[in-house]
């Protein structure tokens, strides 16, 4: 039985804040290898309820899942230039099988678009087969040098989304389908609002034509990119020769798209909605969504006889967990709050005898005394009142902490005061590079739209004298 | 639009019929390195019902999801020199990252005992602690000469469970239960009757005490080890220092489970159940469950209609398919014959005249026509149906197939006529390699009890004399 420690307040020390939770959550252990996690209970079972809501979701949209090799051979990675330039210096490589020396490098998947485009090519024949829309969730390796739990991890876990669609507009349309499903499963599964826009094209996947993002700010203000679609064009179709009989009879290039989210989405609910208790799990992917704790349970049985009942019957509809080993209740309250259970059920011999319980909201530290008939009625309830109030908290942030500004000045002041900035810029390309180097920030993206259209206004880069009405919004990133 | 191709008679050459059925039922592409498989939605589906299932059962026995890395450093593994021995000729290295060389050998991971054991030894204080039950469903790696799709696999999917118990008693208890979990689990879900038993210590897991498997029956005769469950001990839990305070408050080594089943169950499915038109897949475990195929489709705008109409109100309870392309009726039905679907529902004008449509199960093909409005009732009753005859088909055939003798050429005539023997044998060991050298055949398990107690008889191998109640079933296995 370990002991809880104390978590860093996140005013002092944001990043060392975060690993205390991580750790503190029981969300992982690190692994034998530098930048690699075990994910515990806690955080695994976010994950699974992320995967089974998206495949609910993936199958109303006719999305199949399929499962591709691990490895990737030297000679089909190095068959698109810019998508292995792109990964290179990241790729974990085997040589050997044993004693053996192998005859070709093979790479771990970085990610799967020349798997899939063998797998496309091998399959399609006619505009018939068409569109093929399918998923796959895996594990991919990118040797990071920095790494951070959750954030940039060596291998992590995510879902890669792959399509070949028989026209451009048709598979534009869905890349766009695809970022904005990311954008409303954010809302309402992981209380996470989010920005959504283009990438420019500087900060685009290597290898697509254009990107999507949603970006989410974090409790310190720096930006998360939390799913990306990218828009691939014919240009792997091209390459590996992924061919469709039209309409007309005639041989063409299928269009791709290919979209994703991580494990990376463990690290945004953490630095979105904890605090210096530790993570708060948003209640639809809270692996326990109550903890039932028993107060003075040895010195009176009726206490975990109740205990029993309630877990029961709040475990038909609930996730919830009731421990019964004999640590104290104290220490399972905190652990409780420390691993971020949206609600806890106190019960005691009090309690019994008023024929009542206390119940607990993890997001606001709100005590609340209900009849134990009542109980099962009311859960529902504070449940999504805990998520509406996740979202609200975060967007108002989000909200409050994103600045339009029209001058170099405006913009160096922002970022630094950690905002997201949004500001008129043109200068795509090099400029992007020369503001990094100098205050830190990143271009995030080019949003969709505005609630109000955007005058035209001077670019912000400080040797360009261009008006434009292309607005970018800005900020340091994960 | 690919061609449906002829798959070779199961009779004429049973392993040409598997890899046909493999191709054809769209269950699986070749990767790019030998050995490797691309699982596609047709038995990836399978695969996710499979984890489906079983992760309630598992949840039902308190089994926590994990996920651990891929990655084990050669530190580690070499610490138990009997289970890194075992696993060394097929371990994948990475020795590169880039263009620079690490500067330990990272292996991708053949199983996960020493990973579990770093974090059992990170997490486990006392008592209280324990028991530990953890699964992960992860991918894993191993090197293998010869290879065979699902059943012989470089890289393969699996659950492997791993436990820590303050007992030798309970871990014990705990690995049979496990067994017999998924001994219920084939007949259940995948109609696969096994026969239960303990391995001989010369065909026991690299590194257990004990090893349980289940053994099933393909339709060439030849054994399939379906599911296996090791006693660890204290073997591991030694050499990786996981210790715990007992009651007494005195430091003690966990006592260890490990337990796993594989993708290599849908090779089991396939050669139990698959016939000369293709794979049959079970119904509990089918992507498809029903397949409607509209007739005339073209002629009669009410065909497409009222196909649609069924597929909705069938949809809300099974897994329903409508392919509403226009390829033709007839390669629509061949095409889910070759798939496995269990059922498929043909609708053309005159059934819709007649108010009725046509079923056809896949496991006997036999042809009933019911009314429309009394499909929704009968398809619970009918996957049963079909759920129970592959069942019996195949504990028929396990059951006529498997054979006592008592006499060593009897036994070689057994063997080589495919059977399952069962043989009075005490010389574990040497004499293991001798038979499998003589006959091809090897000890697949000591059966935990027949429904008589069996008489002491002369030990069927030559150079022995002695008269023995232990009684070990051989087979020719994959």
């Amino acid at each position: 039985m370990k002991q809880l420690e104390k978590i860093t307040p996140l005013e002092q020390d944001f990043a060392k804040w975060y690993t205390d939770v991580v750790k503190q959550g029981q969300l992982i252990d690190y692994g034998p290898i530098k930048g690699t996690l075990v994910f515990k209970p806690n955080s695994y079972g976010i994950w699974e309820l992320i995967q089974q809501e998206l495949n609910k979701i993936f199958k109303e949209n006719e999305i199949q899942n399929v499962y591709l090799p691990l490895f990737v051979p030297d000679r089909l990675l190095a068959k698109e230039k810019e998508h292995i330039a792109g990964f290179n210096p990241e790729l974990a490589t085997i040589t050997k099988v044993g004693d053996k020396e192998l005859d070709e490098k093979i790479y771990i998947r970085p990610t799967s678009e020349v798997l899939f485009a063998e797998v496309f090519k091998n399959n399609i024949e006619s505009y018939k087969d068409l569109p093929i829309i399918y998923n796959q969730w895996a594990n991919v390796v990118r040797w990071e040098k920095t790494t951070n739990p959750f954030l940039r991890s060596r291998e992590f876990l995510w879902q890669e989304g792959h399509t070949c669609h028989s026209d451009t507009l048709e598979a534009r349309h869905f890349t766009k389908k695809m970022i904005s499903i990311y954008a409303k499963f954010l809302k309402n599964y992981l209380a996470i609002p989010t920005i959504l826009g283009k990438k420019t094209p500087h900060e685009k996947f290597a290898g697509a034509c254009s990107t999507y993002t949603i970006e989410a700010m974090m409790k310190d203000g720096r930006a998360l990119q939390a799913g990306t679609s990218h828009y691939l064009a014919q240009n792997f179709s091209k390459k590996f020769e992924i061919e469709f009989k039209n309409i007309k009879n005639e041989k063409e290039n299928v269009y791709q798209t290919s979209w994703g989210v991580s494990t990376r989405l463990l690290g945004a609910i953490i630095m979105t909605h904890g605090d210096n208790r530790g993570i708060i799990i948003p209640p639809r992917v809270a692996p326990v969504q109550i903890d039932i704790i028993e107060i003075l349970a040895n010195k009176d049985s009726r206490v975990h006889e109740k205990a029993t009942e309630l877990k029961k019957i709040l475990g038909r509809k609930y996730r919830v967990r009731l421990d019964d080993t004999d640590k104290s209740a104290g220490y399972k309250s905190s652990n409780s709050e420390i691993q971020g259970t949206p609600l806890r059920i106190e019960i005691g011999p009090k309690d019994i005898d008023n024929n009542s319980v206390t119940i607990v909201r993890r997001d606001n530290l709100e005590k609340i005394t209900v009849a134990i008939t009542d109980v099962k009625n009311i859960i529902d309830k504070l449940l999504d009142k805990i998520h509406d109030n996740l979202y609200e908290q975060a967007k108002k942030r989000l909200d409050e902490n994103t600045i339009f500004v029209d001058t170099y000045d405006k913009f160096k002041e922002g970022i630094s005061n950690s905002k997201f900035v949004i500001a008129p810029f043109c200068c795509l390309g090099e400029a992007e590079e020369k503001i990094k180097a100098e205050t830190g920030a990143t271009t995030r993206c080019i949003p969709k739209e505005f609630d109000k259209p955007l005058k035209k206004n001077k670019c912000i880069f400080s040797s360009c004298s261009n008006e434009t009405n292309l607005y970018v919004v800005f900020a340091k990133a994960y």
